[in-house]
């Protein structure tokens, strides 16, 4: 009898996103005229900076002629790509990471879904909360999670992450093998100082954790203090993986592309007691179940780091800020609490007293027509929170708090 | 204590084209004016076929725009590929596939090696011997094979497959949860025939195993009687997964792009005895961990379907099987035996008597710097076979069969 991994039927069938999908769907067709606003998603809008496309109109020709066509790749991405990466995301900051700790990929939502893999299914996972799905829901695929009660799964170590906290997560309580940290982060918004992201490298060594360091969203901060890698802190080779993408560093959502870095000093151990590093393991994974990126979208990474594609990108870094400032502000005015925003494309906003999530999500939509993204889609501490984005136009940004304003609460 | 997924350690650590590779350097490096032509791995070298240049630069102008910039796409992939899919592979030899039975991928060694997370890891896998390593070591990562053992892993069933059954396996001799067959095959390039495939999916119905069907070199049949597709076979849709890719068909080793169909029919077992379909489950999968094909490449793969696409990436496939004719009939009249090479790039070729196949890969290498890849390294029934690819230019080709005719056996 060909039975099927079972751990599938752990997962708890509602995705946010197309819970949202179909309410906003539902919600058009019923209200066909209304002018729907989508501050949800966190999903880029402005097009792919000129140097980029002018690399991907290079490559695509090259790809026409005999001499200069490609075939398979290296797995690990092109040396040009690898060796850009660190020069320009690492060098400046005083990191050494050779070009073989660096993993190119086709996202990090692949990366950070594949990367579990190399790990026991025993391992304990600690997560924050909210937070973003694919970190768990990876890990509930791969046996780790236990069963769903109540509203967390028995096995997952649950870090609440709120304003009580200042959106800095308490250590787990118990021992952990695996802890998932995104900063700046997703859905909040919110950073972890570099004093605080010390604590956890010394915490992680201590306890021989693992950190999964997901910096996706690294070209948003602007503040001093924050880092803009985990290899800022020291110690930080011996404990953690990096996940970095293009897709919100220069609009690739729909480009496809992103890297890993897995340090050869990162070791966890095998069921004799003895330390295996994970960077083969990585290369082993991935040598075997991937082929590497297209060429062309090689092409177009690399030139995110020319320095017309690099003020290009900063350029559209800029308008998001610049749309998060906006509502930040705006809603602050009328009397809402916000966090986040600063370093990050995201606001993650408190609803007022009395209502969930949802019921703020619902009067959004159905009042003045945004589509946003409730909290507790996020985790059961994400309650009580409403995430928007600032991934839209400025018009349409400005529009947005207009209407806002002219709810009351 | 974090512990590794210790599966890993069963991985034998050497990769075959690794190897090649490394031998490769080394008489290079030793014999640095020698004028290697390698035939070795399956690799394209013919440049994509005008119509799809032209709409790459067509989608990259897309992402340079505003209006018409593309963000994340489905996971599964765009309706204009999805249906291009149903309508060009699969309406015309009389199959119903649906659109959301057809999942784009970045490639078929991603999906075949993916595709397994969805079973149970006690389940049985059968493969062929010799066999693409992507099926075993995928596998073997999954913690379906036991221990190394010899020269096999002890719970894998090796099904052997050479000129003594006539490149036509037998059916396990135990109860399989799960077989692998390639059709048309690597590494041997021979086909299975219709009959046969009727009575593989007949078994497969009668013993509730899975059947993944690889159908990567589809491009290459020529022959009456070969299917196209698994799904040509009555029954086929609950028994079968299949995997295609643009690779081989249309020169997108390095651009990247494939697709894997998953009837709804398809069911396994849960552990209390329920059906379970399959493709909710692989939508689930994909959507978890995977976030599309960049849309450049969908667009360069619908062009594929494209009038002047379909003409000249038959043009390149011509141009290969050509070589294929010259290797198989080149060698032929030098009085060694070949197999394959007619439904597939690939020609198999037995090694002369008292050799193995690493000791005439040696001497391919050595006395006229040919490389090609030994059949040992595909699973131990390859011992003794030897491969060769068609994807070399033409004059290669030529030039190859000519040294290899200067020598004596």
């Amino acid at each position: 009898m060909t039975l099927i991994n079972e751990n599938y039927a752990n997962l708890q069938s509602s995705y946010l996103f197309a819970n949202i999908a179909r309410k906003v769907a539902e919600f058009q067709k019923s209200h066909p005229d209304a002018d729907i606003i989508r501050l949800g998603i966190g999903d880029v809008t402005r097009p792919l900076a000129p140097a980029v496309i002018e690399a991907m109109h290079k490559a695509v020709d090259e790809m026409g002629h005999e001499e200069t066509f490609r075939g398979y790749g290296p797995e690990q991405g092109y040396e040009f790509l690898r060796q850009a990466v660190v020069d320009h995301d690492y060098k400046p900051l005083g990191i050494n990471i050779d070009i073989d700790e660096v993993f190119i990929s086709d996202g990090a939502k692949s990366d950070v879904g594949n990367i579990q893999e190399l790990f026991s299914a025993d391992n304990i996972i600690a997560i924050t909360d909210p937070v973003y799905p694919v970190y768990l829901d990876s890990n509930v695929m791969g046996g780790r999670s236990g069963k769903f009660k109540g509203d967390r799964f028995e096995n997952i170590v649950y870090l609440p992450t709120n304003a009580e906290n200042n959106f800095s997560p308490e250590f787990p309580d118990r021992r952990v093998d695996i802890v998932y940290l995104c900063c700046p982060n997703n859905p909040t918004g919110t950073v972890l100082s570099r004093k605080r992201l010390k604590e956890w490298v010394d915490w992680c060594k201590a306890n021989e954790t693992v950190l999964m360091f997901d910096s996706a969203y690294e070209a948003f901060i602007s503040s001093e203090d924050t880092v803009h890698s985990i290899y800022e802190i020291e110690g930080a080779r011996e404990v953690a993986i990096e996940f970095r993408s293009f897709s919100k560093t220069a609009g690739f959502t729909g480009t496809r592309c992103a890297y890993t870095a897995v340090p050869k000093e990162l070791t966890v151990n095998t069921a004799d007691g003895q330390k295996q590093a994970l960077n083969p393991m990585w290369n082993r994974r991935q040598c075997t179940k991937f082929n590497g990126v297209p060429y062309i979208i090689q092409r177009a990474a690399e030139a995110v780091y020319s320095e017309d594609g690099h003020r290009q990108t900063r350029e559209a870094i800029a308008y998001y800020k610049e749309n998060a400032r906006i509502i930040r502000e705006g809603l602050t005015a009328i009397g809402l609490t916000v966090f986040g925003g600063v370093d990050a494309p995201y606001i993650w906003l408190k609803v007022p007293a009395g209502m969930t999530s949802w019921d703020f999500f619902d009067l959004l939509l159905e009042k003045v027509n945004i589509v946003s993204t409730p909290g507790a889609g996020f985790g059961p501490c994400g309650e009580g929170y409403l995430r928007l984005t600032s991934f839209g136009s400025r018009e349409n940004t400005l529009r947005a708090i207009e209407r806002i304003k002219t709810l009351k609460f």
